[in-house]
C-alpha cells in the first residue's frame, strides 16, 4: 500500500471512533477521544515515537533529533471533530505527520532536530463552545477561567479533563505543564484539508497557506413598519425586505470586487414573517473575512456605510452589532518559503491561498513561527460526512512535508 | 352624541366581547360571538328592526320597505375578528348600517325597498382556516364539505354551528335556508375601514372601492450549494442568498413600476441559516395583487421569468409553487356610481381605490351586485389592537350611506 493510501485508510478507520452511532462526533475529553488517542498513539509507537498525553489531553508523539541543541519542530493537527463530521478535517494532519516519521525511519534519515507530532484535543470547540483548548495549552495562553466553562450537561472543562486523565490544575498559563513556552522550537507546521474548492479548481494537489484570515461577524437589523400586503401602496411602504436584499447584494459585490475578500450573509429573516404582511423588520448576519485586517476593516466600514445609506433612503432604522472581530494571523515568511520551496522541488504548481477558517496554528502563532499546507478535497466539502481526500493527494502532502523537513535539516 | 361618535363607541363596546382575556378574539360560532350577536341584535331592535339568526349563524336585522315589489338592499359587514384584533375591522360596517336604519327612522324616511342589515359570522376564517363561511351561506355557495372542516380542537363546522344554535343541515347550497338566492335583491353595500394608508394620505374621510384585487401567492425556492463562509471563494459560490435578494428587489420594482400592483415578499429565509455557512438554499413567499387579473398574471409571469433568469445566471435550481390564485372581484358599476354620486352630493373628494384585502363582498358577488365604501383609518393600521377610526369619518360614511339609499329610492 502507498503511504497516501495508508493515510487515507487510517483517517477512515479513525472516523469509526465516535460518540454517536452512525455518524462521527468526537468532542474534547470524551471516551471516544480516549479511544482515538489510543489508536493514534499505537500508530505513533509503530513509527518509533515515544508517546504521552499532556496535561490538557493532547496526544504527543516524539521522535528525538540527533542534536540536543537543534530544538524541536512541531507537526500536527487536531483529533476532535464537529458533529456529523467527515474523516479528514484534523486527523489528516496528525496521520500525515506520523507517516512522515515512519518514512524518515524507513529511509534511515537522521534529523538534527526532534519532531513532535501533536494530536490536539480541541480545535472545533464543539463541546465547550470555545475553540483551541488543546493548542492554547501548548502555546501557554490557556486562561484559568476556561477551566470553569461547562458543556451542555453542566460538566466543566476541569471535571471533564480530570476524568479524561488530564491534569487541569497544570494546564493554564505559560508555566503549565502542557505549555511549550521556553522550549527551543523551530516552528509548527500543519497539514490540513483545504475545506474549500480552490485547489480542486486549480488542479493542484496541495497549496501553501499565506495567512489565516481575520473575520468580522455583524448582526444587522433594519426596522421599518409592518403593514397589510394587500392594502399598503408600494410608495407608502417602509418595507425591510428590499432593504436587507440590497445589503445582501452589496455584500456579494464587495466580495467580488475586492481580491481575497469573502463576504457572506449566512442568516437572513424578515419579521413578522407572514406571507401577507409587509415586513416591518429584517435581520442579516454578515461574515466578512480577509487575510489583511486593514482590507477587512475598510470592507466592513463600507458595508456599514452602505447599510446606513439604504436605511436612510428607505426611512428605516438601522442597528449594526459586531458580534465577532478576530484579527488575521500571519504565517511565518521563512517557514512558508521553505514549504513552497519543498513543493517546488517536487515540480508541483506554486499555489498559495489564504485560510478562511481558523486552525490550531492561530493559537500556536503566539508560541512559535507557523506554516500550513492545504490538501485538495473533493468538491470543497467539509464539516460533512462526504469529506474526501484522494490517496494520491495525501501522498503528495507527505512528499512535500518530507522535502520540507529535509530542507530544514540542511539549512541548519 | 353624534351618530359618528355613537358608531365608534359601539365598536369599542363590542371590542370588549372576546374569547380571550385582555385582547379581542372572536371566532365563528363561539360563545363570544353569541354574546356579540345578542348585543348587536339589541341595537338592531332599538332601531326598529326585526332580528333573527340564520342557519349559518349570521345575524340578520330587517327593516321592511313600503313596497313588497321593491326588493331588498343588503347592507352589512362581519362580526368575527382575527386574533388580537382591533375594534373596527368588520363591526364598523354592521354598526354603521344599524345607524343608517336608526337615522331613517328618526328622519321619518320611508323607502320602497327593505333593508337587511347583515352581521356575517365568519369573514376572517380564523377558527376553521376557511373564510366567508357566513357570506357563502347567504350567497348560496356554501359547499357541503365545509361542514366537515375542523378547528384546532377537532370540532367540526357542523358541531360548532349546532351548539351555536344554527342549523348546519340547512346551510349548504343555493336552497339552504340562509341562502338569499332567488330573492329580489338590489345589491349588497358594505362600509369597511380601509386597512391601509391611502385615504389618510389623500386627506379623504371615505373612498369608493373600484374592485377587490386578485392575489397570487407563490413559494419560491432557490437551491445552490452550501459551503464554508471562510473557504469558498466568491467566484466559486452557488449562494442562494443574493439570488433571493435579487428577486425581492425585482418584486419591489414590479410593484413600483406597475400602477396598482402590490408585490410583497413577506417571508424570507436562507438555509441552513448558520452565520458562517454560505446558504445552499433560500425560500421567499411572494404575494402579488392587482384589481385586474390580466395585469397580475403578466406581473407574476414576469417575476417567474426573472427568477428563472436569476437561477440560470447563478447556476441554481428554481422551484416555483403557486399556493394561492384568487381572481379579482368586480364591483357593480351602477351601484358604485351611485355610491360615488352620494359622496359627491356631500362635496366629498372623489377618491376611488381598489381593495387589496378580501371582504364578504367577494362571496356575495356571486349572488348580487356589490359596492363598497372604505373609511379612513389611523396610520393604515389594521389586524392590530391600535386600529382607529375617527367619529367624524364614521359620520361621513353614514352620511354617504344615507344619501346612497335615498338616491336609490328616488331612482326606482
Amino acid at each position: 500500500m502507498s503511504s497516501g493510501a495508508q493515510i487515507v485508510e487510517r483517517c477512515r478507520e479513525l472516523a469509526g471512533v465516535s460518540e454517536d452511532a452512525g455518524r462521527l462526533t468526537r468532542r474534547y475529553a470524551t471516551p471516544a477521544m480516549a479511544r482515538a488517542n489510543a489508536i493514534v498513539g499505537s500508530w505513533m509507537r509503530e513509527a518509533g515515537m515515544t508517546v504521552r498525553m499532556d496535561a490538557a489531553g493532547n496526544l504527543v508523539g516524539r521522535r528525538p533529533g540527533t542534536s540536543a541543541l537543534a530544538g524541536t519542530l512541531l507537526v500536527g493537527s487536531h483529533l476532535d471533530t464537529v458533529r456529523d463530521a467527515g474523516a479528514f478535517d484534523g486527523p489528516l494532519g496528525v496521520i500525515t505527520a506520523i507517516a512522515l516519521v515512519q518514512r524518515l525511519r524507513e529511509e534511515g534519515v537522521a534529523l538534527p532536530f526532534a519532531l513532535d507530532v501533536l494530536g490536539f484535543a480541541d480545535e472545533e470547540g464543539l463541546r465547550f463552545g470555545t475553540a483551541y483548548l488543546g493548542s492554547r495549552a501548548v502555546a501557554g495562553t490557556f486562561e484559568p477561567g476556561l477551566l470553569d466553562v461547562v458543556d451542555d450537561d453542566g460538566v466543566s472543562v476541569r471535571a471533564a479533563l480530570r476524568s479524561f486523565g488530564g491534569d487541569p490544575a497544570n494546564v493554564p498559563g505559560a508555566s503549565g505543564s502542557a505549555s511549550r513556552r521556553g522550549d527551543a522550537l523551530l516552528g509548527y507546521v500543519e497539514v490540513h484539508m483545504e475545506q474549500g474548492p480552490v485547489l480542486e479548481e486549480r488542479g493542484a494537489p496541495v497549496g501553501v497557506v499565506t495567512g489565516i484570515a481575520g473575520a468580522t461577524r455583524a448582526e444587522v437589523r433594519f426596522t421599518g413598519l409592518a403593514g397589510h400586503a394587500g392594502t399598503v401602496p408600494m410608495a407608502l411602504r417602509r418595507d425591510a425586505a428590499p432593504a436587507v436584499a440590497e445589503l445582501v447584494l452589496a455584500c456579494e459585490a464587495a466580495g467580488r470586487e475586492t481580491d481575497g475578500l469573502l463576504a457572506t450573509v449566512g442568516r437572513l429573516s424578515v419579521l413578522p414573517g407572514a406571507p401577507n404582511v409587509v415586513p416591518g423588520g429584517a435581520v442579516a448576519f454578515l461574515d466578512v473575512r480577509h487575510a489583511d485586517d486593514a482590507v477587512r476593516g475598510r470592507a466592513v466600514d463600507a458595508l456599514r456605510a452602505r447599510a446606513e445609506a439604504i436605511a436612510a433612503a428607505r426611512g428605516l432604522e438601522l442597528a449594526w452589532d459586531v458580534r465577532l472581530d478576530n484579527p488575521a494571523v500571519a504565517v511565518d515568511d521563512a517557514l512558508t518559503s521553505r514549504l513552497a520551496a519543498a513543493a517546488g522541488s517536487l515540480s508541483l504548481p506554486d499555489v498559495r491561498l489564504a485560510s478562511g477558517a481558523g486552525h490550531d496554528g492561530v493559537a500556536l502563532s503566539a508560541l512559535c513561527p507557523i506554516a500550513m499546507l492545504f490538501v485538495r478535497c473533493a468538491g470543497g466539502l467539509s464539516h460533512n460526512p462526504a469529506e474526501a481526500v484522494a490517496p494520491e493527494d495525501a501522498e503528495v502532502a507527505l512528499d512535500v512535508l518530507a522535502a520540507f523537513v529535509r530542507g530544514l535539516a540542511v539549512a541548519r
